[in-house]
């Protein structure tokens, strides 16, 4: 079985994104192959850059891991939804206002990963994880949208989805009471959702 | 140099303190003596049990640990004040309401630990560290007070003082957005904290 | 211009529902008729009502209202998605774990409410409002996604949407720092979201 | 009787604080005297302002309101602690560190305001109301500490203590989930904590 393991780069102001630098430690489960992918938070580039690599490495699972700042727990994300909507810009300046990310698209798409066993089994590792219902309007979930669109057409036996991660806690270090989460725990977690497939 | 390590029993509801789990899993630093003691959520009960253990052992240091349900960090405590308030009653049913913890007492004691240093040490370690100025006003609260009112008169080269850990993510799974914590990480957390005494 | 505004009575052992108590205060915007309905917390009958009285007086617009427990502001939903996902009972002792709302659905239904108008309208009447891109997997979703499913079929003219509001101060009163607003507030973000229409 | 009402201005970054915009429209309560007063969030120099307003007017009560951004509740705060301790610069660029409001003093002042019949008004009159055990280490704790130690000292009939209001719903609007209050409601809030004196 080979796997896509896919993480954006730092956006908003934050010098670090916790979604790739987990991505980087996550080992490739026994008997699986692990393709890792620094993807930019970029509108539209992101989803281009991950499904090139689908076309390229063929891989049966795809997995998109990005940064949910605020979030307690490790939330693997039940739907992405046609629309991109930015409160701010893109690492490019884009700025989405009310646009679908596919014209004439369904409006909404399901993960198609086993979700649940996945939190099932990152809680059995000891790291917090709970579904999430939305991936957000933002590059995110353009990405996950984006991508399960592209597997429904073009690949529809590769299973995918996204997975959000808390902050890490140097990005919360002068603010108050918010969550964040170790990197060790993140690569816990990830790799505890990688072993369920 | 020996250090008084102690972690209150599970209360309100819950069926586990992380506090105490923590404490178990700590481990002595290099050339130092570690003492462990459980103590129950009880008013006035928890001070005489914690006083008597530090008459017994003479410890350099005493360090108090309790669960602080919806916090985000490990947050070593600044100050004690003198006053218990509960809003629910302890595990014997007490409820003081605006009483002091020490009549005629001074209005709050400073924690004598490095408070500062700990939390450097600690986000150093790679977990969240902040300093926390309310230890709140239920059993925390007034077993430092009393712990800090009892070594000024009785032991005063003896350092003391509290430090609170978020839930455990076990805690919060069916509640959203709570932030916790894993166990692993608070055992860090407190081995960071006791090695820069 | 007809609207129907319908409230969810108290759920989850609260004894209050702040949405049928802000309904029941909201006055009819110059001109235009205001239907009320209370309707139960109950998968599936919720629907049922609601659509009965759709049915029966013909609006123009349906505006659902619910409690969304935690939230800061007032936040009209912009989708509902084709799952009903329950983490507790609904009033009747329901609880579908990853059902369809309706088997072949679409799966999701945007609002077709002017959504971010009223937001705008209920931030300049002075009261917090954002926008919320998910209506949870409970019975409020269950019941938005429902309506639209209904409207589109049988009187596509009719808009339809959902607005959840946070929980009374009454009802946070002995919980830490959960955000809460007046009903005063609430019925006054109301009337500027009807005046949109 | 005379009351004197004091409300910082922005600082921060905010470009308002609703400390004195709620103080502002608070009304005298009946027979009442009411002074009201602009104070800059500085450390030190907002001591000087208030307690030469107590010199000059010679009210019977003192309450100090500020900002406390992130809170859900109208908090009258328990205790000011001798301590100046700022994560950011005053208005002025001063950022003190672990310095005592007055050399030598008392490690805390109890707020001398009946705290707990306040908050019972202000929850009556439908408006979330909170004791706070903690009023920071910033200018607002410096001030209640500085006019608690001068009231003790020069005018000891004369009680005082501190009150702080959320965020207003302008303050939060790009902000996800942040709790405030509307101007009407910390108003509503303050003539209810007024007329209890």
């Amino acid at each position: 079985m080979k796997i896509l393991l896919t993480g954006f780069d730092p956006f908003g102001g934050e010098k670090i994104n916790p979604a790739y630098e987990a991505v980087k430690k996550v080992t490739a489960p026994d008997g699986k192959e692990l393709i890792k992918l620094e993807v930019p938070t970029v509108f539209g580039k992101s989803i281009k850059i991950v499904t090139d690599a689908i076309e390229l490495h063929k891989p049966d699972a795809v997995i998109c891991i990005g940064q949910a700042g605020g979030r307690a727990a490790v939330t693997p994300e039940r739907i992405a939804i046609n629309i991109a909507d930015a409160e701010s810009a893109d690492n490019e300046g884009n700025r989405p206002i009310d646009e679908p990310v596919i014209f004439g698209g369904e409006n909404a798409l399901f993960s198609t990963l086993p979700v649940k066993k996945m939190i099932e089994a990152i809680n059995s590792a000891g790291v917090p994880a709970r579904i999430s219902n939305s991936a957000g309007t933002f590059v995110c979930n353009q990405l996950m949208y984006g991508v399960l669109s592209y597997c429904r057409i073009h690949c529809p036996d590769t299973i995918a989805g996204f997975i959000h991660v808390p902050f890490l806690p140097q990005q919360v270090e002068n603010r108050e009471n918010i969550p964040s989460m170790t990197l060790e725990d993140m690569v816990k977690a990830l790799n505890a959702a990688l072993a369920v497939l």
